[in-house]
């Protein structure tokens, strides 16, 4: 397999040590990057994608592209998956020709996908009912911190395979945080992470109504809110866009959001947990669906909080 | 009036350049230090305080304390005033003796107490019908922020007024949000940056909760909350108190929240502005005085979340 | 005091037996009725009103009108009244002449208006400090019901004095009810079954919004309900106005129905509550606020739940 | 076939006149009675259950039972379902010896199961796909109503169909609804119905908690409702369980509560329709899960207000 040459920053001490041969499954928006970011650490990449000729560049690096994701586990020691969603994630792992076709006993299946909690138990137990071994890593962040080896990393399985994978998983970001032992625990991290975007857009669209309504500029308020205690990146992120109305931006659909919020919900029916914020997060995506923005960014919540209130 | 040294670093030249007579109404655990600072500043500084004893070491250092909030206007050019309530603001300023009695067509009354909107307009339009000039500066921030002169301030009222306060008011904190022209403008800015810590509280609550619920240490979660995205310090302060149910903290008291939370869905009202999310913290509060909370620090509201999914 | 000829059908023998003179203060659109049924089954009445004009068909009928509440409450052993609001109640009853100014040792005041809890309390407690005897006689019912003698009444207060006041109360309608001690009681309940009807219309629009989008009629999901389990005048009055989109009938205001619903909100305030149900009517009803139909029958509230559908 | 004697006040002449063959899948609490009604209308009857046992009877009253439900459509012009749950209903139809695989052409089947819409739509797809008729005829009512012939019949289906089955549906009450032309809208309907049930007992649980704080018994609360507006069966039945605290009577169990609730909401889910009041209800079952109640009688949800009221 040629290697091609890693930049100088990238090539920590640590992780040149110990070359693996890793797989990657699933080379979208977020996969892609993560992939090359193994590949600029040194490691034997070995990929697979639906659509081929995404994997392009990866094999002009030095990636080996197979056919199946059964093909990919038979040759590595880690497979990494980052799939759309439940039944992409069942398919690949559990399908013909998938992942856990092709897992040897020493290897690790280390899914990254954004699935429901009934998915994530798929995942566990039946990688558990065929003895292989399983580990739940999921990422915050989006593309650019993907590309840029700043993503932060929630894995939850095994404390040896933990272990063992810690410093691969280092290459998407410096944070790697240690849910927990069993899989799905990262998985409801993911899925918790992801819901405290929604409701602070909710929240900050009750406080941005309000304020106009009574005759003040909502981008006054976000200057107050991100100059003073409310200044993490959901706030200033999503707030900036929600001032300046910006709905359209290559964000994520109001559809993902709903996809979100009930996949959290479902979590919060497996442990008998209301969970009043979040349904009222789904009926503003819901609202929003039936306004017909189902494609915009989902910050678009704001329009049906200034709707109610009268504005416009 | 005797003045004392102010510290050098505290004596900025243009603060120096514009010594004013200033008047400070309300000598309690914010308008103390806020008062002390003006002191510092070198501005010549006339309090009163029902209870006169608090004014002690304010006097020892330069201050003139008065029998009357009258009394303190009539001596200035701007007069503070920061009380508890709707009530106390209200006698303070209206009532026998009260500020308006001897506020002079040149000063200004510049009110920082966390007050309704109905108190709000009370407050200008009293003013308004009197001749008199009127500001409302809420204020972000605990007692040492205010020692430290590091509040956060949000000003409303005219243009003329506001320029004039503004070396004043820097005093306080290097922030002087300029909200609008109207008072009340700051009035509800304040309500709605209070209602984000609550709203804060509850959304982090419904994930420690889930996540506990699964098995997850909270203190994992707050972990990854706030070494990713959730790093504001709404979320390290009270997520750290959460996590560790530090429930008796001397900070502020369920009774407060409800007043807040009271104050803002009441807002919401005068302005046909639904508040689903306010609403939900409201319960949670009242919940959390019918399960004996009602002194403790509002963050206990993680119990009620608690007890309501089945924990402990 | 003339007597006209009480209806053979109403001068019940109980009623007649015990002719009491009997006070009647606000003859609005339910107290004019209320009245008239006192005299219609023979008893001696006193009234007042602010608008004289209002009692000109009662004096014809042989009623007395005095000045002032005081002299109503001068003359007679039993003081009704039927006023607006909190702030009517208070100035009647408390007021420079107003019943408490003329209310003997032996007499009851029974307040019948729709008032807060805190004003309740004021009544009570106002009375109490007097010596002076106090019920409270809340009803159910329009002014059709009102005419035709058949309201609910919900009555609380001292055992002696609803004993003394039964036989004239079922002059209001047959249905008696008496819900405790403490006059506050009634008053709570009377809130409490009006928020039943704006909690049912809540829960019906959601129905009908949903079975609409899904291309069913409303009028024939309104035929099952009233056809089955839900077949209540509350469902059948204001179901029927909602399938008809009637929001003009002459019937109560959004803003009298937010009123009420900050009322009830209030008093779970009072005794630490939760009420999400009540929560979610005062968002819509703010909402209809917000959409210009203030004034329009609160039944319009089903409009709100419709365009957050994307209905129309 | 033989025939029992049908009692004489059952056998309505037109039902007498047009005697079909029909068949009856699915003999639980409600499917028994409501086949026995087929019976006793003089229909022939084929019928099929898992537990052959529970048939006996019809059998020995003439009944015809079959190894599967294909056989029980072979033989039938019109075949009955009323399975548990969206699984059950799904094999039962589209399995292996399913409905579908025994339906001729001139046949209909009428499936009554309470299923999801996801559910409704692959019944009425999975049918159309063949060229099969089929109709939804959900029912409203407990097992004693299903034995009186006094269910209500919500059905929906091609105009044609449900012209032939109105004779045979008056077999399970007098009262047959007809929803629309699409199958899935009496699926609808039945959700709406069902959702009707819990959204009232936590109208209920509110007022009856905040009373209950004040010091007023509920059992008068229910008096006052019963006796007045709120006197539909779904008030009388279940405020009467409420108040008597009765959460072990033989109904139905918190755990059906949350399938029911949980298929409302995703019908909101499906057509974009926010839904505040279903995710209360929702919220309420997930707690009374988590306090242990899973498998009482859903109206102790009662028990969860008196808990966040700090009742007891």
């Amino acid at each position: 397999m040629k290697r091609h040459g890693a930049p100088a920053d990238l090539a920590q001490p640590q992780q040149r040590d110990i070359i693996m041969k890793i797989g990657f499954i699933g080379l979208g928006a977020m996969g892609h990057p993560m992939a090359r970011r193994l590949l600029d650490a040194g490691h034997h990449l070995v990929v697979y994608n639906r659509t081929a000729a995404k994997a392009d560049d990866l094999v002009a690096m030095g990636a080996v592209l197979v056919e199946t994701p059964a093909a990919v586990a038979w040759e590595v020691d880690i497979v990494f998956s980052m799939m759309f969603d439940d039944a992409t994630t069942q398919e690949t792992t559990f399908g013909k020709d998938g992942i856990a076709a092709g897992l040897s006993s020493k290897a690790i299946h280390v899914c990254c996908s954004t699935v429901s909690l009934a998915q994530a138990r798929r995942l566990r137990d039946g990688h558990a009912e065929r003895g292989q071994s399983y580990v739940s890593a999921n990422v915050l962040g989006r593309p650019p911190a993907a590309e840029a080896g700043e993503l932060f990393v929630m894995a939850a399985g095994s404390r040896n395979a933990l272990d063992r994978l810690e410093p691969v998983l280092k290459c998407f970001g410096p944070h790697v945080f240690r849910i927990g032992d069993d899989p799905i625990q990262a998985n409801l991290a993911k899925l918790s992470l992801n819901f405290m975007i929604y409701s602070t857009i909710e929240q900050m669209a009750e406080v941005f109504a309000l304020n106009e309504k009574a005759g003040t500029d909502p981008r006054m308020i976000f200057e107050v809110m991100t100059g003073s205690f409310y200044n993490a990146p959901v706030h200033k992120n999503y707030g900036k866009l929600m001032v300046e109305h910006d709905y359209d931006y290559p964000g994520a659909p109001v559809t993902l959001g709903l996809k979100d919020v009930k996949m959290f919900m479902d979590a919060g029916g497996d442990y008998g947990v209301p969970l009043p914020y979040a349904s009222v997060v789904r009926d503003r995506l819901l609202s929003a669906v039936s306004a017909g923005d189902a494609d915009r960014d989902f910050v678009v919540l704001l329009e049906r909080v200034r709707q109610e209130s009268g504005l416009k």
